[in-house]
């Protein structure tokens, strides 16, 4: 299966740049944690869980200096922490790496290998846990008895190049079209970034599933005209009452989809939610330049001196939320705290 | 006062090239009808009311050749008419010049005077309008005794760019800014096209009005958190019961306002109703290229072979459309019949 994210035999993590697709499919050769950290930062990987997944063989690479004591480990933990606020999965996995008992582990050469042995775990898991998201849509599509093949509205990418391989939301996309249950996409460009036109287009033109972009603008007016059946998201942070971080624009989709009473799903691993905060107020929002705003590749699209906003995520209430598609099944916003709390 | 729209004494029509906005200031020329109609049609000159004007000049020019008889006059009115479908005030202009008796006149030089002053007549009455639109939104905002200046979010460029001068829901903005009931603008930048980044920031930038510009995704996050007290738009086509076309995205805005308890404005001119159509659903929708999506500046940002749909205009519902501000002043949906079907 397709991952954006390769280990190699003598040790280097490789990343397919994301910033460079459509036009160039270049990958990052990362050394040492710090190339790591950087590629999270500057947005060679993205995604939550593939975030997540990077940061794991971080550590690898880390440890490759096989003087590593615990003060530097609990640095090179912190400086992965340090690199994008929003998404929780990153966390759960540092956290995962902190836990380890790294330091019980006698030799240099042990630890090493413990640490690459959880990082390909940590892989591992999070591609059959995509494959599991996928089924639950598919599950729930099949119980709802639709009547014909679904057409899905989706926004930013959770697919391959989001996760270790298959994707979140479009790991849904992917098994309702390989069952056949699939109309066809529509695709939100998902501005400033573009991870819609960019990226979500890259998978589906290679996995040749049929979609159509739309500027995000006119998700609203293709809900007017019946056009779209379902909307498919992936996340960033779930908290305990259901609320929802994810790539700014979500939170539009989500209100145009319950103004033309359209369900809209949430679908993300359990990794994405996190139980200690509340409500969607307690999420930290990073805000980015606004030059990914007032500039396209370089080049200016507004006047010299014009201030953009530019947050790169949104926060949708639960109450906009048909339910979440997960690794353990279809989970509504009700059923988080009963059946999460004691994971 | 400024405009895009300028005649001059050798009897040429000079455009400014919106295309090339905010990077160049180039004025196009247009020495015949057929230079117009183009310019219309490739976007040099767009903005409802704007076409209008530009179209009258049109005429000007196709009876700069004297020997124009009435069947040229009137495939010249067909040409014009053919370029771009959505916008109602084009046609409103054109039917102006089909009943101005113009083959009444006797002389061809006389014909060209009277189209010329005629043309004068369009476009001047179209900037003492846009002028009026702007007192009748900031007696809007008196009578609601407003506690503090307001943050307006907008959508596409409604501006002296849009407009012989000065603009329609810019117009508004200009009128609060100038009586200090403005905080700032929030500018869509209006994909695809980015009439927002592009052009209405290059006109508050020149008029030094604060704002900060946003992609069309955000207006809802920002809604969220009480950053928006109005949204005003313009206007392509406003029908009898008050159902409105306007630049795709504006539905999108109009739905998260009524979601957020938003009040949501149309600006426009009484040349923008058209009563022979009783609802929104009449209303043709241009249809332009995928390219527009799928490229920027001739660049492509998907993979090749991405299909993109790219509807100009959507329709807005009357049900979501707090009111208009015109020429006459505010106007609910349920006054048009009543107010307007006489006039």
């Amino acid at each position: 299966m397709f991952s954006a994210i390769r280990w190699t035999n003598d040790a280097r993590l490789e990343l397919l740049d994301q910033r460079r697709l459509p036009q160039s499919e270049v990958w990052v050769s990362c050394e040492e944690l710090e190339d790591v950290a950087v590629a999270i930062e500057t947005m060679i990987v993205r995604g939550a869980p593939a975030i997540a997944t990077a940061a794991a063989f971080g550590l690898v690479l880390a440890a490759k200096d096989l003087s590593l004591d615990a003060a530097a480990y609990a640095a090179a933990i912190e400086r992965l922490g340090a690199t994008r606020p929003t998404a929780v999965n990153l966390f759960h996995v540092l956290r995962r790496f902190k836990e380890l008992g790294l330091f019980d582990v006698s030799s240099p050469s042990q630890r090493l290998s413990l640490l690459l042995q959880t990082a390909k775990e940590v892989f591992d898991e999070d591609l059959q846990t995509c494959l599991r998201i996928g089924a639950s849509g598919l599950d729930y599509a099949r119980a709802e008895k639709i009547e014909r093949p679904l057409r899905v509205l989706t926004h930013c990418n959770t697919g391959s190049l989001a996760t270790s391989g298959y994707g979140t939301a479009l790991g849904v996309i992917r098994s309702l079209h390989s069952a056949g249950l699939l109309e066809k996409v529509y695709v939100d460009e998902t501005r400033p970034y573009l991870q819609g036109s960019r990226l979500t287009a890259f998978e589906l033109t290679k996995d040749q599933i049929p979609f159509e972009l739309i500027t995000d603008s006119m998700a609203a007016f293709l809900m007017q005209q019946s056009k779209i059946d379902w909307a498919v998201v992936g996340a960033d942070r779930i908290v305990a009452n259901g609320d929802t971080a994810n790539k700014i624009g979500t939170y539009s989709v989500a209100v145009n989809a319950q103004y033309h009473k359209i369900p809209f799903f949430v679908a993300a691993p359990l990794a994405t939610f996190d139980l200690s905060r509340s409500s969607g107020e307690d999420i930290p929002i990073e805000l980015r330049s606004g030059d990914e705003v007032t500039h396209f590749q370089g080049q200016a699209i507004a006047p010299a001196g014009t201030k953009a906003y530019n947050p790169s995520f949104d926060v949708t209430p639960s109450s906009l939320i048909a339910g979440f598609f997960t690794e353990i099944g279809f989970l509504r916003s009700v059923d988080i705290n009963t059946r999460l709390r004691d994971r």
